[in-house]
């Protein structure tokens, strides 16, 4: 295995180089956390020196060890490591500008600004989650390809914060249960948050918790550099994940700070600063690093590089060796387009009446016949959100070489391990849950979009349509509230095609995640007549045009572009000719040119019917235009009797229609 | 206390009501879950039987004990147990019509459908959570009050579900570190969820969970009525929160499909059904309950209706009597009003340039000094919310005399207490974290939403203007996102001022939970006339007028306001005539009289601000008028480098009005 007898000596100095990094680099910025990057210090000298394997000249290796800070705000520590290792793009420039405009040392980790770092943190306990995905892509492409070209490790710095999320539960749970022994989280138990210390809000004995959830645990000095290695080495040993609680004091080397609440979140101030350099004996002027220690890091790089060029060589002679390039690689979108279209068009003759959450499963069986490595799952709803295809196998602790993943009712866990698998690469993953509980899911669904992480979200039960279960289960809101996020493709469909064509949209997107919402009920074929064109790919497109100049425009989304064909056709019946506009995406729709825009909307009055508030349909309707739709929460009843009740009807879009109609005569 | 000796054949014959009604309710309705009010039946039986005091005659009675069925979808349970019992709006009519329009019985228990509900439940691990709010305030009530006054119990009955959301693991360690030992779970251990059995996706030790948690905890046969009253007893003896691990069939009682995933969410079918009946010897027609099982479970009714009368003669003879109707009455709004206006006096007298998160304290100073019974707290970011005002001490498990609560690094678990308190009675209640962390709490900020809860959120750190944490802390969808929904008012003050009258809505609110939207950063007192009304409760007001025609209007909100008045003087400066409108919160302003809005918006071309995305704007705003604000995510550097580089400027403003401007004199 990669590890090396260090000398003792260097790694003092080593975690002393981070120390003075990261109370130099928050000093520097006049703001930023030095208390966590100090006393996790010496477990990060520990990891890297001894355990730890990646490549800095080629970060993103397959097999590279992954490493997550999941106290982001600890990011000084991320930032001083890479530094250290040599990382081309992270010199002295970019630390002495911590958290400024312009440079990769932002306030917390941000995936894509700088190599190196795995994912964003910052929100707590989304590391440790996210992590999961990763240390279960691992072994499940362990599963595909074997040791020999899938064999790394996934570290995890996690902090109190992380362990209080709610989100913590699921992942530990999960991760417990897939025994995702390549796992190793180090716990920084410092006994302080921002508050004070850790006894003013939790009596949470860890160690028996993580026990609860099968984990491996142990309990270190986190400042003994000889226990904690003892305890890495005896945490690969076990087949379970481990966690690795590290007893430290924060600041750890801050002289009179040191240990307190007050070195979380501000900067030391020059006189400590100074009084840390003196009791630690670090001579050297600010961002300055003697080059024993330089060496020291760069070491950990050279064993890194050597792991990378046998794995290289290993891979060169593997019968595997294109397979394994495939799975890594972008989907390949011509296979694809072209297992689309022929569905399409069979859709299309067919024309079948279905939920659009069974034309989604009906679609995934198209996507999953394609892609080598689609991997789905659900939060335990996979009934309902149908979102397990007839070959799929589920993952389980013994057989990794499933495809399906049975989240459990855990769908923030569910939402974070996706994000962890696709960053993990090597897998086109989704999941399912129902729409209203987008919101359980939420703050991952921001970091898949912020981080532009190509996942796949099924969100089943978008409407009032799903009826009895009530407004507990009914988005209203939450459709508007997704649409808001930035860099997240929110689609509706309204029938089969427009859902073949959502997942077309969705399995190929590179650096936008896409969220499906998808209706309990039956709906007819709309697109009757095939294009090999993915007019979803355009956000709206006129379903129906007039013939002659249009009286009114109706625009609708999902399972109410029916409705809206129905009030089409009871208007054209009055002699008044009303264009049908299916909108499933407002997103895509706002990318497109201002000419197809306005085509799209007419210069008719408009009339926009979606089961849910109007916030946002300002994209396609004018003040004076009219909408139909929610105002409220729903009600717990049969899905027809909703429909009425709420006035979501063809004859309510015939008065809207009517009614301007006739104002725009008086006017 | 209250436990009688009951008749074992007695306690059968009840719980197999609960199952007869339960399969009938499902069946008629054609949907439902009998599942678990089957395999819960028993533990129900024996829990009210002997345990719960409650008074169907006064369901508001504050010293009630608390029942809440956290496995929300379990509801035909709940309406079968309150329709034994005799609550007077829950006839068999309303169980014939289960999940039906316009009946009580909604497919999860709503809050204010039925007397009797204590929460809506069915958003998994809620009810839980909740719950943790309500055995909190009891203890704080007592401590406040005595046993003479407030001395019940907490029950909660909770699913695999509700142990596998995160939120459960904020929940329990919050009380169980808060060492509530009137609160008593109910697992219902049955060893399946939706997806098959639990084993497909959890490996959890819940026992040495809870263990770990710091409560008691039990297993026991959920279908032995001697057990399970034995474990209630020791539960009751213990000082830590119990759990009591019940292992159950589920839908016990059914031949063929008891034990199964099949009877978790449909229907028995009239076959099965009929075999249960015969198995139990339940030989009653549907929605038939014999006279000698309902006299049962009146007893029970009968016997809270006794203790609530002892509790009325202890209470008159109280000298507490006075101040406990006080702290269970709603707020005395004209003491509040006095003690809000002669601080707004002060106010515009000095003109304080704070953050609105300061100006919030500095309210807060006068809302807590005026009200008998306000409680507060943070989510381990006290100092950063400045939620916590001088008189406050903490509360915790060795004294509930405190009013501040250390929630730690729980949102979520936050907000479900937060409700919790409010649903329980004698407090108003506040807590707070940074605006961006909404997302973690959303689902249960949706609940104070649906229930109408008046809780109150201080949300801090709400733009850009937070800084360097960069964009994972930084607002830009989040305000839109709460906006869109129902029944919440958002509210971002500009100054002082408005921040205190913002406070003033949130204390008096009896219906509406309100979330405060507050900056980082320092901003000046723009409201420097002093006025009575309050402006913030129209929504969005003129506070500049212009002198002659308006050329423009400038509509902004929270800290983006200044910067619109620094636009208006530099307009002025070019002689252009603009006015400027505070807009604190968009769901007051929708609220307001056409022509109020109308007047506010004015006829010339507007220009909209805020350091967020436009998304709700068109409230303010036509297609045409301008917008300066964000359109994807932040990033990390100070403040004013962002505001710069994101061209949210006076000059912005300037550039957009001007251009506006000339646009329409080309028209």
């Amino acid at each position: 295995m990669n590890v090396q007898t260090p000398a003792k000596a260097d790694e003092t100095l080593m975690a002393n180089a981070i120390r003075a990094l990261a109370m130099d680099m928050v000093q520097a910025a006049n703001s930023g956390h030095p208390g966590a990057p100090m006393g996790l210090a010496d477990v990060t000298a520990v990891l890297f020196n001894r355990f730890v394997t990646l490549d800095p000249a080629d970060h993103r290796w397959p097999d590279r060890d992954r490493f997550v800070l999941s106290a982001g705000h600890a990011s000084a520590l991320h930032y001083a490591v890479n530094h250290l290792l040599g990382y081309d793009d992270m010199g002295a420039e970019q630390l002495r500008h911590f958290r400024q405009l312009g440079y990769r040392t932002a306030g917390h980790p941000e995936y894509g600004h700088a190599k190196g770092i795995e994912t964003t943190t910052g929100p707590l306990g989304q590391g440790i989650a996210t992590a999961v995905g990763m240390a279960l892509a691992e072994r499940m492409m362990n599963a595909r390809f074997g040791d020999e070209l899938v064999d790394h490790w996934t570290w995890v710095i996690a902090g109190d914060g992380c362990l209080m999320e709610g989100i913590s539960h699921e992942a530990i749970d999960l991760a417990g249960h897939l025994a995702l022994g390549r796992m190793i989280v180090f716990w920084d138990d410092n006994g302080i948050t921002i508050d004070g210390t850790t006894d003013l809000s939790t009596s949470m004995d860890q160690v028996k918790r993580f026990e609860a959830a099968r984990w491996h645990v142990q309990a270190v000095d986190g400042h003994d550099p000889e226990a904690i290695a003892k305890a890495i080495e005896a945490a690969r040993a076990d087949d379970r994940p481990s966690l690795i609680a590290c007893k430290t004091v924060i600041g750890k080397g801050a002289p009179t700070m040191g240990g307190s609440h007050k070195v979380h979140g501000a900067p030391l101030g020059a006189a400590e600063i100074a009084a840390t350099r003196e009791a630690l004996a670090w001579t050297w002027a600010p961002f300055e690093v003697p080059t024993e220690v330089r060496n020291a890091w760069r070491a950990v790089a050279k064993r890194g590089a050597q792991a990378h060029a046998a794995w290289a060589a290993r891979k060169a002679a593997s019968p595997l060796s294109d397979a394994f390039d495939a799975a890594v690689a972008p989907v390949d979108v011509q296979t694809l387009d072209a297992a689309i279209c022929a569905y399409k068009a069979q859709l299309s003759a067919d024309k079948p009446k279905v939920a659009t959450r069974k034309a989604s499963e009906m679609a995934l069986e198209v996507v999953n016949g394609t892609l080598p490595n689609s991997v789905g799952g659900s939060a335990d709803l996979t009934g309902s959100n149908l979102t397990k295809t007839r070959a799929m196998r589920p993952v389980t602790a013994h057989d990794y070489s499933g495809d399906y993943i049975h989240y459990g009712i855990r769908e923030h866990g569910m939402a974070a391990a996706m994000n962890g698998i696709a960053l993990h690469g090597g897998f086109f993953t989704y999941g399912g849950t129902f729409l209203a509980f987008a919101d359980y899911c939420r703050p991952a669904i921001r970091l898949s979009a912020l981080m532009g992480v190509p996942v796949a979200y099924v969100m089943t039960h978008d409407s009032i349509g799903l009826g009895e279960d009530g407004p507990t289960h009914q988005p209203v809101e939450t459709i508007a509230s997704l649409r808001a996020m930035p860099n997240l493709t929110v689609i509706r469909p309204a029938d089969a095609v427009e859902t073949a064509e959502a997942w077309q949209i969705a399995a190929s997107s590179t650096a936008t995640p896409t969220l499906l919402c998808l209706s309990r009920q039956n709906l007819p074929t709309l697109r009757t007549m095939h294009t090999d064109t993915n007019k979803t790919a355009r956000g709206a497109y006129v379903l129906r045009e007039t013939d002659g100049a249009r009286d009114v425009t109706l625009i609708a989304t999902g399972s109410e572009v029916e409705i809206a064909l129905t009030a089409a056709d009871a208007l054209e019946a009055q002699g008044i000719r009303a264009a049908v506009v299916s909108a499933p995406s407002l997103e895509l729709f706002a990318a497109q040119p201002a000419d197809y825009q306005a085509k799209v909307r007419g210069t008719a009055p408009r009339v926009g019917c979606e089961a849910a508030i109007r916030q946002g349909w300002d994209l396609f309707l004018d003040r004076d235009d009219a909408f139909v739709g929610m105002t409220g929460f729903g009600a717990s009843a049969p899905a027809d009797a909703l429909y009425k009740h709420f006035n979501i009807t063809a004859d309510a879009i015939v008065a809207e229609a009517k009614s301007m109609i006739e104002k725009g005569k008086r006017a």
